[in-house]
């Protein structure tokens, strides 16, 4: 059994890039598919700001997974996360953070949110105007900046598919799950693009397990997923009833 | 004249942090010192978060204290910024992490925006209620969990500063500027190490800096400092009004 477990959701962004990352360099996992918001209070006690996803390995347990993915970049550095010049590293440390932070803030925290996680987790009526601004006036300039940003071929940094590749587009796997895309006539870079990254096979391996949890409620997602072949843990720091984080991102 | 120029406030934690790290590494740089949230609109341009610090040198423009730093650290590796194995380079980036966001959140966001930012900026009333759940709560809860981080000597990873230690003492800074301070009865650990950190000649230098800015109007502050010799770029990227950014932090 591996030494390594993930705590997270399959549906949450930032562990998609961990679990795409982990494919990627062929490390193997066991997963504790905690839905998000519903971690423990053993969770808690790992991940103080109770962010997934949580890595615990044979030497450390560690939160975040832009942390976790440096180091493990670092504990096994084939293929190589980051391009090799400080100047190209930057804007990958830079296109990462751009991905986890203001594409957190609009593709889950206002899109996800008020379509998925507000209704369904915790009860709550879509916020229709926040919603529209999203749609039509954040979204867009996210689009905007990413456009001006990505190669017409290829990945960020030549052929090799990294981690400032797979921050950006895990995101629109979320937007996916709800039916939108982006816009090719508007967008074409960015859409062919996404695609393209998507493709790869370690996102792609991830599909199955992301489809499966969206047709089960919350309670039943580990015994779905155990029944369908998922890689997961013995133990379980999920919780009963949602709460939320002391951080969005 | 240095070909490193820095956009942002002394005034700012992740401005000091960068400032403080240049200083530790012997880097010389020209500040542009616009307050928080002064940008213009070429201010946009170059930071699409409207966040600072910006750092502009001989290979790039670049955003985000933290990508920042690491990108210094690579070019100009003595002294490091980063201890040696990867377990505790995560644990030096998880710490990090901890303190850009949750801390910023409380220090920043709540403490230092409801007493300062908010009503001086912009024209805001304090939020009594929110200020109080920062003091009574949202404080103690961080200052306990570093009570448990932090060393009873020297720094984080021994007797070398390191960037972690510089992330978490500077919002100490802030705290101070509003006459705020650890209570050594509860959190000594944590009381000793922010003094011991911030009586750093990295950190040190700033205080003169930091102190004349907080004694005049955001509109004087380049004038006063340049009267007071502060290293000042010849273009500016301030503007005339405040605007919020996209992100907190």
């Amino acid at each position: 059994m591996s030494t390594r477990t993930v705590i997270g959701s399959y549906l949450s962004p930032y562990v998609r890039k961990l679990l795409a990352v982990m494919n990627l360099k062929g490390l193997d996992y066991r997963i504790d598919p905690i839905a998000g918001f519903f971690g423990s209070d053993a969770f808690s006690e790992l991940s103080p700001l109770r962010r997934i996803p949580v890595l615990i390995d044979d030497q450390l347990t560690l939160c975040d997974s832009t942390v976790i993915c440096e180091y493990l970049d670092e504990r096994y550095p084939q293929p190589a996360l980051l391009p090799s010049s400080a100047a190209d590293r930057a804007r990958a440390r830079w296109l990462e953070e751009y991905a986890d932070t203001r594409m957190g803030e609009v593709f889950i925290w206002q899109l996800f949110y008020q379509r998925a996680i507000g209704p369904r987790i915790f009860g709550q009526t879509t916020d229709e105007a926040a919603l529209q601004r999203a749609l039509e006036v954040e979204i867009p300039q996210v689009l905007d900046y990413l456009e001006r940003q990505l190669p017409a071929e290829g990945f960020l940094f030549g052929a090799s598919l990294m981690l400032a590749d797979i921050a950006i587009a895990v995101h629109f796997r979320n937007a996916a799950f709800l039916r939108w895309q982006v816009d090719a006539a508007l967008w074409p870079r960015c859409a062919a693009y996404v695609d393209r990254v998507l493709a790869q096979d370690c996102l792609a391996r991830l599909r199955p397990y992301e489809e499966h949890m969206l047709r089960v409620p919350v309670t039943e997602q580990r015994a779905a997923l155990a029944a369908f072949g998922a890689p997961l843990s013995e133990e379980t720091w999920g919780g009963q009833t949602p709460r939320r984080g002391l951080m969005k991102i």
